[in-house]
């Protein structure tokens, strides 16, 4: 459980900081960044939670809160040590759903619900929080956008499933899913890979 | 109870439909199709099952999962059949909310809750999950556009609450109810009636 | 317990006032201006109940929707009368989002919850009807604009949080603290104070 709760951490921390930077390229005011922070951070886990049906992550354990305000304070005061700012939100950002998505996932196996629900649940986890800073800086959300992004989460998500059911140790398991995120994701920004769009000959 | 939940299958499946289509419109991409498609079809049912504090529909009754991928795909692939494009969204709106409207007032009665709440979470659940999909493709939601669509739910929603006080039997009441809510929408599209703006003189 | 539904009756009144005339002057339809009335007067209160996973307040009491009503109603019937829209407008939000911050605090402390946890909620109960209101109409959220708003919140929060700490009666910390968050926001407006933008060099 321990490892969890650290890697929890780790993406609370960097999607505080994502949702802060978004912000403040925005040029919102301060409390206003903050907000976003914490939204971005706890938001996919506050719906994970409320659709489990059980207590709120960050009610229960303050400390996510305060990791929130930390992460986003980090972030604006080393702000000017970011060169590539763009560059800098999309490592947060991937680092961020690639951490969600095996913890919603993880979650919903430990309460035995089916596998298609806990990888929905690891989606949810790792996307919502960022959907909602989208929708509150009014930018169309990421991950709508032509980035490989909820693929990446769907396709960890399902290793991760894998794996579990083939009694992979947990940790192990971990490292793999998230890195095959991690990899995906920024093959795809990189190589500028892009899902074919819906209109057109599918 | 049998007719209730084909009903809502057929709902979830048509939301499903509208939802990817109204993102191929937009021109998203696979994945973001698809969970547009997730969120219209089953975004009104799991906003009311948080609100009556009940179990989430497609938690536990994994088959919505599926109904909603099965709707989605079978719009993709049968879409240039779809002359009409914005016609058949309308239609497979229209169907949508009827069935959900219904869906909520009867949730909310068998759990012996008052009326007007009733009334309340059979529109909540018919028109929430169009609101999020419009919301997530940056339209102004339709909802509050000048068709007749909210007003059209109420109505629904009151009907089958008076057939119900007076012990009219469910499948009869749902029927009437349903064919309510489609006609009132589909006379004010074809006729073009609108409500009178808030800015008018009432 | 009384005085806190008298205030929590007016904060709903005052909301759903404010919810209409914001979807008035967008020239929404009629029950698109209720939707709107209801999200902004109940969207707040319906969060945090569901945080606390305790029940929603306005299924438990449905009062509470018809007050709603009531104060959308009355908006509209004298709108006339409100020669400075947007400064009614301004005066409703202010006293609404003091009303709903007590309550919000209130609330999570009598449930014992940690004093930070208690703040959030507070914050999240005056700010996030609000927050749905603008997203609904299309506008950047009002509590990111350059007005002191969700900062107004927080300081009145923490001052009830403290002076609960040092035993002062109720009441009258509820009259201290909706006069400060009253007060901020007021003398924010009146001259034109902003928070530092998150770009500039802080």
């Amino acid at each position: 459980m321990k490892v969890i709760f650290i890697l929890d951490y780790i993406g609370v921390f960097v999607f505080a900081m994502s949702g802060i930077l978004t912000a403040s390229n925005k040029k919102m005011d301060f409390f206003g960044g903050y907000i976003i922070a914490f939204v971005t951070a706890l938001g996919g886990g506050t719906l994970r939670d409320l659709l489990l049906n059980i207590e709120i992550g960050w009610i229960l354990h303050t400390e996510y809160i305060y990791i929130a305000i930390a992460g986003a304070t980090f972030a604006l005061l080393f702000k000017k040590a970011f060169k590539y700012f763009s560059r800098t939100l999309f490592i947060f950002d991937t680092i961020g759903i690639s951490m969600f998505t095996i913890l919603g996932v993880q979650k919903a196996l430990s309460m035995e619900l089916p596998v298609i629900v806990a990888i929905m649940l690891g989606v949810i986890t790792a996307t919502f929080g960022g959907v909602i800073r989208d929708i509150l800086s009014t930018e169309i959300p990421l991950i709508f956008r032509k980035e490989i992004y909820a693929t990446a989460c769907i396709a960890g998500a399902i290793l991760y499933v894998i794996l579990h059911q083939f009694q992979v140790a947990e940790s192990l398991n971990m490292i793999l899913s998230g890195c095959l995120i991690i990899g995906i994701r920024t093959i795809a920004v990189v190589k500028k890979l892009r899902l074919p769009l819906l209109n057109g000959n599918i």
